[in-house]
């Protein structure tokens, strides 16, 4: 007998239909002996019809009245699938994160967790209750609701999950695992049985999109032991087999030993990338070239900067296809001439390709078969940036999908 | 300046457009300087809309997490005021019932307010906001949402203007007021500019269904200047005019003194009338009569007994025309024989009409000018039962308007 929290996304929650069936699911899993917490989403479609009702008034509306009218999605779902439990013959309650309570801070509409108090939750439990609690929100000390952001339902199950010191979260999403690249890319993509929490935040931060970043870090923080699998699966199917379904995000580093050096190849085709020539070499440009950057809220992605020669040198970084004109612009009016940089360019069509494994820590020898492979494909490498479990390419988009095919075969991702 | 509370039931709030014109009238009267707190009911169709997605799941749905779901309407219908108060330049901020908190009992689906704190409204109103404040919920002593049950939001307006003291309550519908009667019936019907609340009641639970009756009683002990008005007009009209539309329930009787002896003429098509024949008249008759339709959850409306003659009398009672077949059924199988009565005999094709006045407490021979009206239009009266401020009498359905309009004339309703 364990403690386990279920986390249901949008699309598993999207009819009643579908709810009586994650109903199903959770029953089978509290049948087998466990005690159940699960964290829901809101139906799908009904957090974007609520936030086209708050557009259709103003633009840009008060982040707290927002995160007061979002916030109701998910109480509609927790009361539905509670409803659904007991229609089968389970005890079940439901709570709104400000019931538990689930204490943020007041950062509306991406607030962070603070803490979650376990008591309510325990004594439900301990009577044989299903406990449902809403996800992506909480509350904050002067009693307002707030919400996570998007994608914050996998952050509250994980953090649930911390709190209640659970054995397992599982996330059942609408794919069935992290595998070693995209599937539609390389067909011999195969699903990883388990990955690091670092090898996930690689993998979901350069593009799987999988899990929510963030309860990747809430995951990796709390070593909070983290399955991705497939909702999609009959709900009936043998538990067993089931709790071995997915990936598993581990946080022992042995289990990892006998395992290949590389876990995965990751890639985002989203880039732009800008360069700006002959800044000075002096202390404070980073900032200086950044900062407006930031300011106008563009994210950046990679960012190099070489050594100098003659006091000069260039600055290159990526941002997202679709902020590349305003970047532009910010650093034609703001920091060209401030600087006393030469002149400034960029090209549209790059992505990134990054090998990500924690094996290559122990491992010499992965970057240069990296580069040798790219360059037996004929594919030049534009700018290079490396982490200690990542090594991340930029390169002409046309060869994206070459490189990715021939570099999950020259790491044997193929083979488990 | 003054503190004044409104309520926009779920038509007025049926739309962003139709929120933008709320937006506009509340922010007229904050302009005119006062105090304005807002309690408006889900969007129109949302409650119903939550319910069938609850029905879907389960036909009997646990009443707490039906309040879970339901009291998710009015969570949005607040968000979304309070941003269309922003958008046209005011301050403004929204609560849940639990924020407040307005304290209830845990009777789930029709709990009753047992207290609500002032302390984080009369902050924010003297800081120049705008407090908008979810109808229809509270939370009980545990921290579980609790919902004040169908037409709830009158009662949570009438009760959050009592905790703050409000000058008054004004209740914005889709009626322009309280009528002397029915316009479809009499046209000659004329809008009260006044009632009393007690008159109020008689009408309300008489069919007028301007406000729900919870709301007027509550409005009655705490003595809350409660208006209705019609939420149809132009929001921008003049505010002086706005404020003496519609009808207002007053407490002070001498505001009366002038007044005519009737206020208005009620009436209920939905009646069926059961006789019990041969009853022995003996102590408790009556309740081993009505316990067994209470026990089926049946209403019954007037109740009469007469006279016993030879220690036998006739016992009868009028239940909604829906409830007929069931109440005959409760009396015929266990009732009758064990009470030892004759037969049970009925009638589905019954009106009732009533006369309702606070000021035939002081005047005589308001009977018998009812009764001398219907008897010169040929109409047998079949039953009589009187209180205080309301005669109503039961009659063949078929002769209803005919009656309420010879009683309008008579009483010289269609005067001011």
């Amino acid at each position: 007998m364990a403690l386990i929290v279920h986390k249901y996304g949008g699309t598993s929650m999207g009819s009643t239909e579908r709810i009586k069936n994650v109903a199903k699911r959770v029953a089978k899993w509290h049948d087998a002996g466990h005690q159940i917490v699960v964290v829901p989403s809101a139906m799908s479609g009904e957090t974007n019809r609520l936030i086209a009702l708050a557009k259709d008034i103003m633009p840009q509306p008060d982040p707290r009245e927002l995160d007061m009218l979002a916030s109701t999605g998910e109480q509609v779902s927790v009361a539905l699938l509670s409803m659904a439990l007991q229609s089968i013959g389970k005890q079940a309650v439901s709570y709104a994160g400000w019931q538990v309570p689930i204490k943020t801070d007041s950062a509306y509409t991406k607030a962070r967790i603070q803490s979650i108090d376990d008591q309510r939750v325990r004594r439900d439990l301990g009577e044989g209750k299903i406990v449902i609690i809403t996800g992506f929100q909480g509350v904050d000390d002067r009693g307002n609701i707030t919400t996570l952001g998007r994608g914050g339902s996998d952050t509250s199950a994980v953090a649930v999950a911390a709190a209640l010191k659970a054995q397992e979260c599982l996330i059942y999403t609408d794919v069935d695992g992290v595998y070693t690249t995209d599937p539609r890319v390389v067909t011999e993509a195969r699903r990883l049985k388990t990955v690091t929490f670092e090898e996930m935040l690689e993998l979901a931060s350069l593009g799987s999109k999988v899990l929510q970043i963030r309860s990747v870090e809430f995951a990796g923080n709390y070593k909070v032991p983290t399955r991705v699998l497939s909702s999609l699966t009959d709900p009936l199917m043998s538990l067993e087999e089931e709790a071995n379904s997915g990936t598993l995000i581990s946080f022992e580093e042995d289990t990892h030993m006998e395992q290949a050096v590389i876990s995965g190849i990751a890639f985002n085709r989203d880039e732009a990338k800008i360069t700006v020539l002959g800044v000075p070499d002096k202390p404070g440009i980073a900032y200086q070239i950044l900062g407006p950057v930031a300011d106008a809220n563009i994210e950046v992605d990679m960012i190099i900067q070489n050594q100098s020669v003659d006091g000069k040198t260039d600055f290159t970084f990526t941002v997202p296809r679709g902020e590349y004109a305003k970047a532009m612009d910010v650093l034609n009016k703001s920091v060209r001439e401030h600087i006393g940089a030469g002149s400034i360019v960029g090209d549209t069509k790059v992505s990134k390709v990054s090998v990500v494994g924690v094996g290559m820590r122990s491992h010499v020898g992965i970057a240069s078969q990296m580069f040798r492979t790219l360059s037996e494909e004929g594919i030049n490498i534009q700018m290079i940036s490396t982490s200690e479990i990542k090594i991340s390419v930029l390169i002409d988009e046309k060869y994206m999908e070459l490189a990715v095919r021939a570099l999950h075969k020259a790491f044997d991702l193929e083979k488990a």
